[in-house]
Parts: C-alpha cells; sequence; structure tokens
C-alpha cells in the first residue's frame, strides 16, 4: 500500500461482486464492513431455486487472480471452447470461441463461486460480515446509511471513509442516488423473459462436452451449460407472449417436439412438463446510469451500476473487472477516495453502457445471426484476418471475452473493421464496375 | 355521463395539471380528494421565486375550453404571434409562427392559471383539496396511499376506485411504479441550465410586443416572454460550465455587452448583476417512463408521465391534453376505470415519447438552426406548400402547436414531407446530372 491512511469501508451486498470487492478492499488493509441482506448462502436450509451458472472469462479471473483465488475456482469449473449449434433435425456445429489460440470461457456454479468468494473474506482480520442486513436508507448530506438487522428488526446507522453499493440490479443504493441532481438513469426491459430446466446427471454425458449449446430459433432460443455433477443448466429464453401461449402439458410438448426436437429426450418429458409450469418466467432488466458517485465517499460497482441483459456472459466478469480498477485507481492514488471514485465513476461509464450495448445485440446474434451465412462468411473473414494480423485484427467477441481493451474501445475496434470491411467491397465493386463499363464503352462504340 | 356510478378518485399533486385532472373528475361526478404538497399559493405569504411564464396553445385550451374556463385564461393571457430574433447587432426579424392562418400562443403566468383552476376546482360540491399534504407510500397490492399532513405530521392512508400522481417531474407515485415488474424508466439531465432574469416594467414597452423574443447564439440562448404588467420574464439557457465561467459582474458585464447587448440596457445592469448572481442555475430533466399504469387503479399524468425539456412549450399543454384525453376515454367505456387507465396507457405513451424527443430536438433549432439559410428556405418551402395544400402539409410546428393530431402522428407527418423533398431534390439533381452528362457526352466526341 502506497500510504499508511487505514480507511474505513462499507459494502452493501455479499453477493458475486459484493464480496470480491470487499477482498480486494481488505487486502488494501481497509475496514471492511458487509452487509448482506440474505442469510448466509453457504448454511441456508433452502437454496433459492436452480443452481445458475456463470460464464467465467478473462475480465473476471484477472480479478480473481489478483486476489489469489482463480485456481481454487477453476478447478470447479468447466471449460467450454466453443457453441455447440443444435438445429431443428437435431445436427449439431461446433464454432469455436478462439479458433486461433484455443481460449475456453468456464462454466461455473454461481453459489459455489459465492461460496468461496465469503470464505476467502472471512480470512481477513479486518472484515465484518453482517447476514440479514438490509439497506433501509441513505443520507448523501450526513454521509451515513441505516441498516436494518431482519432478525431482531433493529435499525442501526453507519458510516465509512468509503461505502460502496454492490446490492444488484434493484439497488436501494441508486434508488437514492437518483434523487440527487443531474444523476442519469434508465432501466429498459426486453419483451423476453427466461425460465430455467435441467438436464439431469443420468443424461447428461449424451451432450457433447466442454461446450456452450444453443438451440437458436430466430425469434427465441435455448442455451444450456455444464455443471460439475454431469447435469446441465438449460435457460429457454423466449418473448413473454410465447410463453404464455403454452397453457398445457399438450402444447408444451408439441411445441417442444417441433422447436427442440432432440433435447426432450435429454431433460425427459416428465421434468421438462415439470420444471416448466413450475414458475413463472423471469424478465430481464438493463441498468444504465451515469455517474457511479455521489459526493466523495458513495460508489455503485457491478449490476448496481451496469445491469445487463445476459447474452453476453460479461455481467459477472464486468462487475469483477470494476473490483479490480476501483482497486488500481486507488492504488495509483495512494488512497485518495474521493479522487479515486470521482475517477473510476469518469473512466468506467463509457465502457459499461458499450457492454450493456453489445450484450443486447449480442442476443439477436445468439437466436438468429449465428444461423445465417452472411454471419459465417463473417466470421470467416474475421478469423482469417485475426490469424494474418493477430493484434491488429482481433474480432469483436475475443476482444470482448479474452482482451483487456476497455468494452468501448472494442465496439470501436469492431467499427473500425467494419469500415475497412466497407472499403473492399466499395473497392471490389468500383473495379468491377470500371471493368463493366470499359466494356461496355468498347462494345458500344 | 353514460353511468350511475359514482367513482372515487385521488388526485396527488394540486399543481396545474393536477388541479386540471381534479376539475374534470369533479365534473364526471366522481368524489375528489386532492392532495397537495404544498401550502395553498392562493394565500401563501411568499411567492417562491420570480413568476414563471408558461406558453399555452391548442392543446392546452381545447382542455380549458371543455371545463369551460378558457376564457377567462385568455383575457389574462398575452397572444404571441411570432418569433422576434435578435442577432448580434440588436437588429430583429420577426418570424410568425402561423403566417397563413394568424394564430398564436399565449403567454401566461404560471401562478395566475393555477390559482384560477383551484378557485374553479374549488367550486364543485363533491371536491376536498388538502393543503400540506405529502404523499410518502404507496401499496400497489393493497391498493392504497398513505399521506402525511405536514403541519401535524399524522400519517392517514386511503384509498379510492382511480389514484393519479399528477405529481410532477420528481414524481412519489412513479418511484413506486418504478419497482414493479417491467416498468420501463429513464431520466435523463441536458448538459444546460437556466436561470431567470427579468426586463422591468418601466423598460418593457421597449420590446416588440406580441412575440416570442430569442437571442439564438448557437451553444445556448436567450428567450423573453410578455407579463400583463408590462415586464418580461427572461430565461437564459447555456451549458452549465459557461455559467461556471461567468465569475463575477466584471465577467458577466463584459459577457452581456458582447452577446447580448441590446438586452443590457432593457434588463438594467444592476439588475442583471443581482438577479444573475442570486441563484444557482436549475437542471433540466426529461423523463420517460412506460406503461403510465400499474393495476387497475394507480395512473400516471403530466410531468409525472412525461417530463420534458422547455423548449417546445407543450410540457403543459400535454398535461392538459392527458386530462381531456382521460375524460373522453371514460366517457367512451362508461367509467369502466380499469379498462380507461389501460388504454390511456397504450395510447398515450408513443405520443410523450415524441414530444419529449421534439422538445430536445426544438432546443437546437431555436438556439441554432433559426438563423441558417438552410432552416428559412425549408421554412419558406413549409409555408408555401401549406398555403398550396392546408390539410395536406401541415408544417412541424404548426401540427405540434396548433393541431389534435396525436405527437407522433406530428412526426411521422414530418418524416413524409421530408421524404417528398428529399424526393424533389434527387429528382432535381438526377435531371441535372442527366442534362450535364448529356453536354459532356456532345462535347467529348
Amino acid at each position: 500500500m502506497g500510504s499508511n491512511n487505514v480507511n474505513s469501508v462499507i459494502v452493501v451486498g455479499g453477493g458475486l461482486v459484493g464480496s470480491l470487492c470487499a477482498i480486494f478492499m481488505a487486502k488494501r488493509g481497509y475496514h471492511v464492513t458487509l452487509f448482506e441482506y440474505r442469510e448466509d448462502i453457504r448454511t441456508a436450509k433452502f437454496a433459492r431455486g436452480r443452481s445458475i451458472n456463470m460464464a467465467l472469462s478473462n475480465r473476471g479471473r484477472k480479478a480473481l487472480r489478483a486476489v489469489g483465488i482463480e485456481k481454487i475456482i477453476l478447478e470447479s469449473a468447466i471449460p467450454m471452447k466453443g457453441r455447440l449449434l443444435h438445429d431443428l433435425k437435431g445436427r449439431t456445429t461446433s464454432v469455436p470461441y478462439d479458433a486461433l489460440t484455443g481460449q475456453c470461457i468456464y462454466s461455473i456454479s454461481r453459489n459455489y463461486l459465492n461460496n468461496v468468494l465469503l470464505t476467502e473474506l472471512e480470512k481477513y482480520p479486518n472484515v465484518k460480515i453482517y447476514f440479514n442486513h438490509k439497506l433501509m436508507s441513505v443520507s448523501f448530506e450526513d454521509e451515513r446509511i441505516s441498516v436494518m438487522n431482519l432478525i431482531t428488526e433493529e435499525i442501526t446507522t453507519h458510516q465509512a471513509d468509503l461505502i460502496i453499493g454492490a446490492d444488484g440490479a434493484y439497488s436501494t443504493l441508486r434508488r437514492y442516488m437518483q434523487l440527487t441532481p443531474l444523476f442519469e438513469y434508465s432501466q429498459t426491459y426486453i419483451q423476453h423473459g427466461y425460465l430455467e430446466l435441467v438436464i439431469p446427471p443420468e443424461n447428461g454425458p449424451k451432450m457433447t462436452p466442454n461446450h456452450l449449446h444453443i438451440w437458436p430459433r430466430g425469434q427465441f432460443m435455448m442455451i444450456a451449460l455444464p455443471n460439475k455433477d454431469n447435469s446441465w443448466t438449460v435457460t429457454l429464453f423466449m418473448p413473454f407472449a410465447k410463453f404464455e401461449s403454452l397453457r398445457n402439458a399438450a402444447e408444451l410438448k408439441d411445441f417442444y417436439y417441433k422447436t427442440f426436437p432432440d433435447a426432450v429426450p435429454l431433460i425427459g418429458e416428465d421434468l421438462l412438463v415439470n420444471d416448466f409450469f413450475k414458475v413463472k418466467p423471469s424478465a430481464l432488466v438493463s441498468v444504465k446510469c451515469k455517474p457511479y458517485h455521489v459526493g466523495s465517499k458513495f460508489l455503485l460497482i457491478g449490476d448496481a451500476a451496469h445491469a445487463m441483459v445476459p447474452f453476453y456472459g460479461q455481467g459477472m466478469n464486468a462487475g469483477f473487472e470494476d473490483c479490480f480498477l476501483l482497486d488500481g485507481i486507488l492504488e495509483r492514488r495512494s488512497n485518495d477516495i474521493a479522487g479515486s471514485i470521482e475517477e473510476f465513476s469518469r473512466e468506467r461509464v463509457e465502457d459499461a453502457y458499450a457492454i450493456c450495448e453489445l450484450a443486447m445485440y449480442n442476443y439477436v446474434e445468439m437466436r438468429d445471426l449465428v444461423t445465417r451465412p452472411s454471419y459465417r462468411l463473417r466470421k470467416f473473414f474475421d478469423e482469417l484476418l485475426f490469424k494474418c494480423m493477430k493484434e491488429k485484427w482481433i474480432p469483436l467477441y475475443n476482444s470482448v471475452t479474452f482482451s483487456n481493451f476497455g468494452y468501448k474501445q472494442c465496439v470501436e475496434n469492431r467499427k473500425w473493421q467494419n469500415k475497412v470491411i466497407q472499403k473492399f467491397l466499395w473497392t471490389g465493386g468500383l473495379v468491377t464496375s470500371a471493368l463493366f463499363a470499359y466494356g461496355l464503352r468498347i462494345w458500344l462504340y
């Protein structure tokens, strides 16, 4: 540490991003207090819903590595080296993520990851974790927050040198920030919901391993990510109206046999019907705001700052990268908190906007474009140029997933690439036209 | 009324839109309860800030007419038949709003208008108005709201068949709606603030009457609207950074003599310096959300539903039109509240989005485009075609300000007009090119 200050920090939210951020701050030597609204997931009697999988990639790994837990996490993760596309007849095509160097993304259970992070956090003596504690209100003027112990219903107020909201897409801290002058905010929902199904462990080995499986169907899609116990977590993304149109077991089975015929025996008819009608499909929200800080102490990170739709697999990775970047800025600025959160906010907003937009766009790519010849042609070109030029021509997916370029930079590279390709096509077109015109002239006169 | 139901309605907010909406509901025979956070402005000892002017136009007038108070309002309003542009040398150009039929917009004091509306509302025996009552919380599940009497600090809960939030750009009801599933919301601020100045009554007659005066200066602008007492309310719109760069009287005067030379003697040096440094510039927010209703009882109208920047003079008019349209739908649906608020929400959202966008665009037009030859050429064309085709070619400003077309329809008309003009220009361009090519060919061979 570049300074002798001992700062205090409150982290609101003990999910993936909150607990990793708390580790970073503890590692800096700060006095850390973490408030988590839910009970301790490690001792919870009832797991909430099915195990959700996350796709861990370079940005997330970099942050985990910085606090020394990348290795233990990767040991429990399953590498996915590409997409496996299922067509209507059950035929599959493998599309590698990184044909050149073979880099992978990793399927990891959200609960397991959260467990490891909390257990790591507890190793630091300068950390206090309070479960069942909910953020109730925020006063930016008095620079304090009030928190309720949900067991005793006691409310206490707290102050710190830095108060970080890692309290997710429906952040309470952000709701208070929204009332401050000039705070930009938007929340949008896509007209598609999602519903989780499962391929049980006994059928898991029938799936081609080490892939993210996709059943792209144009207006909607189904995906599957592998689990350590051989099961696969299956997620169906579809317009809400389409969900509502499937009213009973017969209609559902009919739809599945027509649309995902090869998936029915893997999931099993009974489990399919049971899981499908057990819960309603969930909504997908995208949140943008600006700035991420208020005053000299309050900061948003992770989904609280930039919740995105899940189609780029970057929500968690972007949140982990937030922690990594914030730590780097605090280091460079010798723990000047006010300056650091202002800089973080200023630097990060545009990258977050960029990945939120990319995540929206990638839904169209995954469910529709991947099946089109024009997409494959472009991918072929991209990979060819990538092979020839390496550093200079990194395809968009690869720069987002495997590089450390800012997300905005990734988008700008892509725009530049598009321009180059356009020019190439125009040049080709002009040469062809000129030759044609020349021929015509000879023919005419 | 088409039905014998006697419905109860709560209106939150007794500003312009809230009090007009309450009148409409009272006129329908509903039992009306209105809660207003502030004290009664008619008996308030201290007026809040300077008198703000509103530009009343067709949509607002139509709504006032429907409840029988258009005449009394217009008697205290000042017609403005066009823009009067001031250039850097103090020369002026009059640009009529409606060269063809001479329609006007009307400058009216916000306070006076609110007074008249509240007094009119009190005439109905089926109305209760509570001032100093603030909306504290909303339960959509129990369909009730809690309200605090700010004098006694007593909190009471209330239910009604219809609960309307007309509580402005920073609406409390909307904040609760924002937490409901699938509610779309955005708030954006422009990087420009505004500050109010005044031309005192003794200098007022030196201004050309019956105009909205504009000093367009590219990146910023100043405007002035007339008051009944001969004074003019002056508003300076400018980037916040520009405001901050004027740090003392000398810098301010230097800026004003260079930028608005003819305005300095009208405002007066001392009053200018005094008013400019008395308060900080205010921010301008634009709010979009969707839907406007939750469940079968809760509805947003006016700024609470669609706050916009003030550059089209449509904020109040759109809010008044909300009241008019809601009343019409309730009438047509024989007071079926659930169906009516769903329909209102469905029908109105796109029009509100359109006018919010237009208001943003019009800032560029007012501060910059109006001074350009291309703008004047287009306006000339528009007016010519308007004269020839009347119903078929209504210029954008005229359809927004003087017609009853939905705002979205106004934008679509404009797009169609643009296409026609484009085609016209292309045809002209092609004919010219063809002639040129023909000439070239003769010359070459």
